[in-house]
């Protein structure tokens, strides 16, 4: 039986140190180094990995990372809500987020235009910039076809960035489908009404899409999933792999409890009542904020990954 | 200023009166009273009032509750999730959810087909038979047009149901739209899917529905917002009070806190630093689980606006 | 197997009518009805009842329903934080706390000797005329032993009230100990410190007291736990019935989850393993907060225990 | 204006490499970055530092870096609960804890004579050994004197161990008392208990170490708290600054939120009304579990420190 064992800090200590000792000290450690630990399995075992995250994690610096992890083929398949899409565009095409404070005066920062998301802010000019550009495109678009499964829509948008820090941009390029379950919630689904207005023939079909994230993977195939937060994106993951025999792997990282009964905070465990997983998978769930817990929980995954030569070039 | 006041219980006290007593007592008390007071205040006003939950309230018994809120004029307007919608069907064709434990074996519960969401459980056949008859009703709405607004769609479906406890019956019977902005995140996406493959020209059009939202109120309007949990539900209805205009009223009840940033965790607050509520609007944000709260709440708004005869016969 | 079933609110409903209800409607409305149930039963099967609440709840108006429940025959033995005693004394000889605003600038309460407790606030003034009276009381114990048990002590402080809504005033006028294992944790820590200064001899015996809760019950009688928030009233309860054979009853209410392994949202499973709580007995865990759990819960109990004639007159 | 910076991982990244780079990541992270340099911060400028713990903790492997913490002179006061200098000595003494599961069938581990803190576990036979060598120091330290302030006992209790990992050890050898203002609330209460009971003029004396904590610093010097968890720990040090003019430092790492009003949840803004930290001190406020939450943040100034040769050799 594994011992709790005493932690100390040792000079320049790395990440993935650290993260091998917080398997042994308790709590949420615990469960984050298994967390860490199912990442580097359902890779080495060639599973096709999901990943979800919310739109405030793209608002927050992670936004690089997601990037990162697909270029590294860590994500072979994003299921996401709209606003992050929206943001990771905006910063894409030059916008910057600014940090704040939880406690702002919200009555003053919507006099200077100034939107709030906990900790940080994005400008009114930001979602002005993204419209002009976003009606552009939509008129492009539609001059290749008229009807449009959501993915598809999304990878064009993709080949029109350059930014290696951009999810749609890195998913575009590395083949890697972006679901987006939810489309029109945000401002993109009001730029898309818009145009629709003067497009009566301009058809998103998020039906067709459904048969896409569907036949994404198989029940042959080993399946992992990385939910970060709830929300759609979470669920319609899950949703994919109950359809496809259950995921081998999951691992949940969220700040939500279970006892509301909520999605949100539904837990690996629940899961496998519904056969979203395997009976006998490898799963983890952590409670905590995923800024810092996905990071250090998959910082790890990637080095001993790394070791091995497992991640892409 | 507002003294606190000790509680004592009297014999066969009413929810209406503990609610007010409530509101002398402190912390979460003082705002589950201060949301109950814009209940009402959003009724008396005539405000257009969004109604949002999230699937797992309608596992719960909170779904009769729902239901009668629309018939008795206190939801003008639905934002949920599909998974929610599937569930109210199911009921309402005869299908049962049991009471189960937070603490299950899961892998038993998946053994003998049963899922379960906490402490509640829904058999597989339940979701079997929502199969049937959704295929059927699939096809008659497609005899009636090829290209469905997703508000239309679930409009058509209430009509098909006769239960008083339906939401889906009782919107569709008061003009109550309900939009759903992730349509196919459920079964029912996979039934819509494994419709369309028989017959290419079925679309559900979600940026239709986009512009039937935004057109359910108007800048002139009063509007409220009742958010019960968060995911897109809350944000879509926020979203477009945005677009109106803002809020004159919002009251948040969720679990989630405001410090991971999340949409189900911000708060009324953060809301007015983009215009989703106005700057001198009134608001509550109730940290508790919705099953208890919401019903406490409401009920002394109902009582209030009942004795001034201002709900719906 | 106990079904889901629909709320609907019927016109003037009663707390006890609505809690019967959330028996059915699911998640925490579920544990909710069954405390409520435990409760019933550890009065019904004359277990002796502990209850425990943090100071915060006193500050709150639960101190006159706490003060109330003793009169009535629900509270055998309270154990709780210094804080809530002094707030109870400084509300028993006239002192008002005001309700504010979570999101208070603190700096100018600071400036206006205004004390934030949450959403509440207690003056300066207060904790002044608090001092004044209570060094008054320390010179009158004194004189009668030098050395005090804090239950002691504190029965003898309750004697010099005189006000229906004060636990110190029940609790001594009903032989109800008050345990409190942290008795210098507060101003009146203070307060004895400066005593003890002129008066080498005076001493608290904290140990001496450890008998005195050890031997309120015994392994013979029945034990119920009724724990309102964490800390260490709740573990100081349930470390006597620990070595008292374990309770048949635990009701366990808190905004505090297990994931963190901290003894605030320790479950009353966890509680089996200790043996703090028999392996057979009846137990629930409300999450949420105790300003309306606990009364809803209580109520309820109180009404049907009124009906069986079971509480003090 | 700070901006949100997209995150990279780099090979071999370093926690505190990390850290930094959280820093403009969002949300949480944002928070514990700036604990980071509290920390530095209170170091570099003198301040007394109090720790404050909760016996969890102690009972995880956060307990060796609480003790290398005292060693490199980065806690001048610690302040906890009894329970976990329980199982400090346990550890010193040789019994280890082992590593179990949130999720375990608790009345098989009450069988076993196991039990169980959230995902850890002690075994009965731990106890016991505690209860023999407890009751041999107790009679030597009776044969010094009769009367013994709780920091005095704890001293003592500290010298009688020999090992680096020991918070007792580490604590009396470098002249840092340890309060514990409810030394009776655990096993260790017990024994006591026992022992007066044979030896009726022991006076374990809580009012004398008031005192004591109170002169432990003063109005003149710079003081910081950093306090883990809530509970009783972590307000009696802040009551200490209270007393002696208001922290300058202040860092509160908990999994409890604000909305209860309770102690645990309470932020270091609230601390303001009360004068516990100074109007214009630096404070952070950090949700997540404390066993990586704050090894995160202290690791980084550790680093930070260690370059300015600013620690204990």
């Amino acid at each position: 039986m594994k011992k709790v064992r005493d932690f100390k800090w040792k000079k320049n200590i790395t990440v993935k140190d650290l993260v091998n000792e917080l398997g042994h000290v308790g709590f949420q450690s615990i469960e984050l180094n298994k967390a860490s630990e199912v990442f580097v399995k359902m890779k080495k075992n060639n599973a096709k990995i999901f990943l979800t995250f919310t739109s405030n994690m793209v608002t927050s610096g992670l936004r690089g990372f997601f990037a990162q992890l697909i270029k590294l083929g860590m994500a072979d398949i994003i299921v996401t809500t709209v606003g992050g899409l929206e943001e990771d565009f905006m910063k894409a095409t030059g916008e910057e987020f600014n940090i704040g404070t939880f406690n702002s005066d919200d009555v003053e920062l919507h006099e200077q235009g100034i939107n709030r998301v906990g900790n940080l802010t994005i400008n009114n000019e930001s979602y002005m910039n993204f419209e002009d550009k976003m009606s552009r495109i939509l008129q492009q678009l539609y001059e290749k076809k008229k009807r449009w499964a959501v993915s598809d829509l999304l990878k064009e948008i993709g080949l029109t960035l350059n930014d290696e820090n951009s999810i749609l941009y890195q998913a575009a390029k590395n083949n890697v489908p972006i679901f987006c379950p939810a489309i029109t919630d945000g401002a993109f689904g009001f730029h898309l009404y818009l145009f629709q207005q003067n497009h009566e023939d301009f058809v998103v079909d998020v039906v067709k899409d459904f048969g896409n994230i569907l036949l994404s993977t198989s029940h042959d195939e080993k399946k992992g999933v990385i939910a970060l937060g709830g929300s759609i994106s979470k669920h319609h993951a899950i949703l994919c792999t109950l359809l496809n025999g259950g995921a081998e792997y999951a691992v949940y990282m969220t700040t939500a409890h279970k006892t509301s009964g909520s999605m949100s905070g539904a837990t690996t465990n629940e899961a496998k009542s519904w056969g979203k997983v395997k009976d006998d998978s490898d799963i983890a769930t952590v409670i905590g904020d995923v800024t810092f817990t996905f990071p250090m929980a998959m910082i790890r995954a990637l080095e001993v990954l790394d070791e091995e030569d497992l991640l892409n070039a």
